[in-house]
């Protein structure tokens, strides 16, 4: 059996390190969210993969909540002198990640890069960018549009969200390594992590055939709420449904992903708002504070996908 | 009133650091060997550029000998957890010049990006490169031709030296500065500082056009010796002479330097091997241990220059 995930930053990493944990190495294939993806000082520079690489190598720093643990800042001091742009924080451990990532990306697509990159740090499963071809995430907002770390980092999700738009997708193939797990016949359930529905999993679905991709595969599709008591765990997912006028409730994420999922996994701070028809609930406490948290919730999903495969579509 | 010096790296740099200290700001132009440059990992990497920047602004670790003070290590021990190449460090705050220059070249020449850069670190001398134009040294051994850094970093100097030779070299022009200096109607000497005569100031001379533009020029040319006793200070250059057959004595340096120089600096424990033919020499305690040391051989250097300038051609 094998299954395909969805992630973006940092909650979709949490789940992507329980789901990597209690499947069978090589069953996994999480597909990462590339269009947070950015060119910084010359170096391609990949927030969510590195956030899931990061996370499953066991590197991640859980207190700060981004980047390596065990990370010094000699980097961004000697280039605030230089009078480079330190906006964007570059831990020194992390830039290796960086620099090397750019360097090997002369002579090979980001997908083969990202299984060197993954392999290198013993990580047993596929952590695969949604796409090789770029695809930006644009934040169109009432400063204009903004490129996404604009928005995200140097501006603090501060910008009144209107909309986002994905520039390059319409050019864009999955990774053939997501084609792959969506064709195997093995494929048990597809898991769309609590990432940013929007943000971060907006862009991934947004890439040409991934949709309906997974819409036609007859498997259970399983996502999970960002949200915890009308609260985003983490990041601006409530603010921005605050500002596009929805509410911070499971209801909204099931409609937002109508169509495409069959179940999704809300905490029990929010069971009671109810589920729209067509999508079945399944109510747990979702907060995931450490690698054991992660792991109980990834059974919990996986044993909740096979409760709709029985039921059938 | 202006100086012209040529400079490799760790030693040249301590007499470029002591002439730019007791000159007064802009106008000393200081134009440095870049046949050791190369590209790493995507970086574009300039060893002795960055000697002569460091110490110059006072950035230079004088215990280690090259680099930066202060330095830390969390990058290239990321690097190594990666499987990255490991054989040339990089230390977290000078890996900020390598990343904001390789980003700077794409819009502007080196020297461009030399100057910008100096400047931001409040250096009032100008550090020109020898060349915007590629030259690279590729050393002649035992063991094939080798790229410097290889011969110099990864090999530690071990092969036998046969020769060496400037790739790109027949296309290269000085760098626009480095004419601007060698016209300048008040310019008053040029100094080759004490770097290895073949593998640090043999490359900036073999930029057509400058040797011939540096002989022209009807103003006091000094050298000084890069051997105290029969040794080099530091570097290979007692062992490379040697290869060659060649007496590590400040003669070798003068005829090494032949028609270009009118006089030689030489260590007091070497004056008595004797001068050749049409090169003053002048002895003094020539080591540089701190930035005292530096001013005190800089401003021998200046005066026993305005005595070849009294003196005639």
């Amino acid at each position: 059996m094998s299954v395909l995930a969805l992630a973006g930053g940092v909650g979709g990493a949490k789940l992507a390190n329980g789901l990597a944990a209690i499947l069978p190495p090589g069953t996994l294939t999480i597909a990462v969210n590339t269009g947070d993806d950015f060119t910084h000082l010359g170096l391609t520079i990949c927030p969510d993969i590195d956030s899931v690489t990061y996370a499953l190598a066991g590197l991640n720093d859980t207190v700060r909540g981004w980047g390596m643990a065990d990370e010094s800042w000699a980097f961004m001091a000697a280039l605030r002198d230089l009078g480079g742009e330190d906006w964007f924080n570059l831990g020194d451990r992390d830039l290796a990640t960086h620099v090397l990532r750019t360097h090997l990306l002369r002579d090979a697509p980001l997908s083969a890069v990202t299984a060197d990159l993954t392999a290198r740090l013993g990580i047993k499963q596929a952590v695969v960018p949604m796409s090789d071809d770029p695809v930006a995430s644009i934040i169109e907002s009432d400063r204009g549009d903004l490129n996404f770390q604009d928005y995200f980092v140097r501006y603090q999700c501060a910008p009144r969200f209107h909309a986002i738009r994905f520039a390059g997708a319409a050019q864009a193939r999955p990774a053939p390594a997501i084609l792959a797990a969506l064709d195997d016949p093995a494929l048990e359930a597809i898991i769309l992590c609590p990432s940013n529905p929007i943000l971060s999993i907006g862009p991934i679905l947004a890439v040409p055939g991934m949709r309906e991709r997974i819409a036609a595969r007859r498997v259970p599709c399983v996502a999970l709420s960002p949200f915890i008591a009308g609260q985003a765990v983490k990041g601006p997912a409530a603010k921005i449904m605050g500002e596009l006028g929805l509410p911070t409730t499971p209801a909204t994420v099931a409609t937002h992903y109508a169509g495409l999922i069959d179940g999704l996994v809300v905490d029990d701070a929010d069971l009671g708002a109810g589920a729209p028809v067509g999508v079945a609930f399944h109510g747990t406490n979702i907060l995931m504070r450490d690698p054991a948290d992660q792991q109980r919730l990834a059974r919990e999903v996986m044993a909740f996908a096979r409760t709709l495969a029985q039921a059938g579509p």
